[in-house]
């Protein structure tokens, strides 16, 4: 082998990781920007960990993964000289595991309870596919040391207060359900023992994940994922989580719950149903903070009628789960969210019950929390389709625990950066910079330093400028180059224009469209061209720049 | 094994890896926020590529690396189930290694001249000491495809206004050299054919390596480097370039260079040599470039005072080196950067020419640069020195002719992000906001959505602001906390404050001091503290803002 002759390196982003130019880099930034001015309003600080963890530090939380010892980039280090074996390494694949981490590494330096953002690339092992990469960004703020649903309620808000900052007010929704409930709901189908809820560990992700796919796979999808197991299209096998036919049936009452409640809002605001007596009276002995917030002296008629779907899903979840004790701890913290989040302002317009909202991750023990984009898009084949979530997170009251033993409460959410930079480019509520620079052309290789010192005094005076800076000799290049960086306008100076002290200055924005098939001469024509002495030249360019942006 | 209980995981950073806190994140964020500023001005493009790459496409280029198989963190890719060999992936080393595979990916689409920036993570598998991480920001800046030196004085201009705009006028200085010129040193030490320079190629890293350590090794270091070899203190062993006596003296007669250039240098300014007559007079016919930056009409007294030493290091350099095609060439091209540079009015107080930069790379094919932070700080033995180097680069065309076969002409700067952090901060020249939140305290936790909703009314108004979300029964720890926060405000409302609808405004800064001892009753009556409606709750705290930063 050693004569193999030494082939070229292939010249390839590695499958399923992707390389970001120009503007795409500058969106996101300007997105991100915006973002951590919210949370920083809220209070939150900045934390940025390394991209690298020990695997052991990790543990095993990786959402929608079966097999969860797959999934992460890792790799053993040396072991030194001592020859024992060294730590394995991995790349961070979300920003929550690092976070617990940090607050039990930083326990005692840390304020508590502890508000922190991050923002950063995260990266999966796993098999790309369209649109689906292995580093993808992600964006999360949590709050770490605070039990109370207030710290998950302000998550809300902060969520909420970021759409509208980025320009998404009225198109979306921040929908929140809580794991208690969940819970409640398999006490009542007997699948989960209160008294020894350990028993049912092992099958829970399964009920969890087979819930959260109702969208994708269906009821009969989800019904075959409760019991036996279910076989797809391509022919393979998913186990199931082997529960009775009784035990499904109740579960999947559940899982149509939206459609019960969309009835009774429907009821409700048709006044077939009397809010005012028969709901409230009711709810004065079981959610005295709900029944607040509907005869809040601020409360406006429009604000009640919207929160009819809040109220509607907290009685019948109450009817579904209210006798169990995890049930009905989980519809108090709800009705307590609601009550934390109405006083500040957030009605049902932004923030709504929907039981539907599962999050596939284990590891959540409280409150869950989904932000839906609500506009619609058409999707690849030409359908209008809602374009849906864009963040997600929860309660995770164990996560540090694993560290230190001791439980610390912590809530959180992480916005999917790539899908809401999506969103706000289908919205075009995207602001990037996509200006190109004023270019000065080269005419006389040999006058460069004069050509220099033109761009010098434009970047001086602010503006985007730069010299041409390829082979000179044939002009058309040049101006072909200019389009392709989007400049708005060229400097041109001859031997005979700095014989006379002059410029040519070219508004390529009024020249864009023949510039490309012009000869110089044509070219040096047009009426958006102007000659000005070389002391003019920032000036003229100025005025030129303000009127092309005024369109 | 399998009855081993299970221990919990260390909550610790991997070695050499570390993570960054509020201030510490906002502060590189806004330092390379104005960075990037420049790099746009300048006409460059933010570029950001994934943080993995092919080990492949990575290619041996690892600085200061005698062994260059070592020094990235790498992994191989599971085969799939065709059962081949994977791919071996690593983190990226360095920002130019990722451009040059960009650069021959999209060879067609990419605008050429192409000018990109990128700033991010780079890792480094290597052994972690006092203050050296295997992950570590850069922030780099690149023009592929220009291949006059117009590119390179360009680089060092932005430069030099990078510095000038992060507030370190006066401060810094860009040194430039040519990697023409050593070879020209090394065609006239005899150890380098110039008609076929591949013959030295091994050797010549090890030779620009050794010259490149002359501070740290000392005169004596060097030589041995470049004869047999040289034992550290720990007893290890390195190998040298094999040089005979007469080549290494050749050699050190350059690495002495800088000493003659101060001499000359002195001798101009002291009039013992006539710049005016004698060098002028050689340098009309060798230089015309160099003496027209001396002779230019706008060229002030001082202008033509500091450009002396310019024109001493290219009269010794000359006398070097000036008979071999390598150096001549090397040194032309040094006079044209000094010219285009000093059309812009970057004169030898910016950049100078300095023979004594090497850069360990060996990719490096002309320019090279350097750019050094002149003022002093104390080390930790509390002895003054120079803060030193915070960026480097070069002209490197060989890179991307690994991946295309065909030579492409590339140039750029990297900046040493951390370093450059260290010396802002040494100057007092970082601006991070580390104001903390205004803390609204909770007296009454049944009364959270009131605390909730002041909270809200400030973060409405554009403050800052949160409401303590740990356990409130101690009222002491809440004041901990803010100030622990930094928190410049706090909020104080108890019972019979609500149910006479007014607030305690409690101004911190004042009250800082003493804040952490005082009991409630005490806080409360100090005079930093008002009582007033909750209606003006918003103008209140306002006012104290602007106060206490007016303080």
């Amino acid at each position: 082998m050693s004569q193999t002759k030494q082939r070229r390196p292939k010249a390839e982003t590695p499958k399923g990781f992707r390389d970001y130019f120009g503007a795409e880099v500058t969106a996101r930034k300007e997105m991100l920007d915006r973002i951590a001015r919210v949370y920083h309003r809220y209070g939150f600080d900045p934390l940025e960990t390394s991209a690298v963890e020990t695997v052991e530090a990790l543990g095993k939380f990786l959402p929608d993964v079966d097999r969860p010892n797959e999934g992460v980039f890792a790799w053993q280090e040396d072991g030194g000289a001592e020859g024992k074996a060294g730590d394995w390494l991995a790349l961070r694949y979300d920003l929550t595991a690092p976070l617990a981490r940090v607050a039990a590494q930083y326990r005692n330096d840390l304020p508590s309870p502890y508000r922190r953002y991050a923002m950063g690339p995260v990266w999966r092992n796993e098999k790309p596919g369209p649109g689906r990469f292995r580093q993808f960004y992600q964006c999360d703020a949590d709050t770490v040391g605070a039990s109370t649903v207030a710290a998950d309620a302000e998550i809300c808000a902060m969520l909420a207060d970021v759409f509208e900052d980025l320009g998404l007010g009225g198109d979306f929704v921040v929908r929140i359900n809580n794991r208690k409930v969940l819970n409640g709901v398999m006490e009542a189908a007997g699948v989960l023992d209160p008294a020894d809820p350990s028993k049912f560990e092992a099958e829970r992700g399964i009920v969890l994940r087979a819930i959260d796919k109702l969208d994708r796979l269906g009821e009969d999808g989800v019904r075959a994922l409760l019991g036996e197991g279910r076989k797809d299209e391509s022919g393979d096998f998913t186990k199931g989580a082997g529960l009775s036919a009784r035990q499904v049936a109740k579960l999947l009452e559940f899982v149509r719950i939206s459609s019960r409640i969309d009835d009774l809002t429907d009821r409700i605001n048709s006044k077939q149903v009397s809010v005012g007596d028969t709901i409230a009276e009711k709810f004065e002995q079981l959610y005295p903070k709900l029944l607040r917030v509907l005869v809040r002296p601020s409360a406006t008629e429009e604000h009640i009628e919207k929160f009819y779907r809040n109220v509607a899903a907290v009685a019948v979840l109450h009817d579904l789960v209210g006798e169990t004790k995890s049930g009905s701890e989980g519809i108090d913290e709800l009705v307590e969210m609601v009550d934390l989040l109405s006083a500040q302002g957030y009605g049902s317009d932004r923030v709504v019950i929907d039981p539907s909202v599962v999050r596939g991750l284990g590891y959540y023990t409280g409150p869950v929390f989904e932000a839906e984009l609500t506009f619609e898009i058409l999707d690849e084949k030409g359908r209008k389709r809602q374009f849906g979530s864009v963040a997600g997170g929860g309660r995770y009251d164990d996560l540090v625990k694993r560290f230190t033993g001791q439980a610390v409460p912590a809530t959180g959410i992480s916005i999917g950066v790539d899908r809401l930079l999506a969103a706000l480019n289908a919205k075009g509520r995207v602001v990037a910079d996509t200006t190109g620079p004023v270019v000065v052309t080269v005419m006389d290789r040999s006058r460069m330093s004069d050509y220099q010192k033109m761009v010098g005094e434009l970047r001086r005076a602010g503006i985007r400028a730069e010299v041409y800076l390829g082979n000179p000799k044939n002009f058309g290049n040049q101006l072909k180059y200019a389009d392709k960086r989007g400049s708005p306008v060229a400097i041109i100076q001859g031997s005979d224009e700095a014989a006379r002290g002059v410029v040519q200055v070219k508004d390529l924005v009024l020249g864009a469209r023949i510039a490309e098939s012009a000869t110089l001469e044509e070219w040096k024509d047009r009426p958006a061209q102007v000659e000005v002495p070389v002391a003019d030249l920032v000036a003229t360019v100025r005025d030129m720049l303000a009127k092309d942006s005024r369109g």
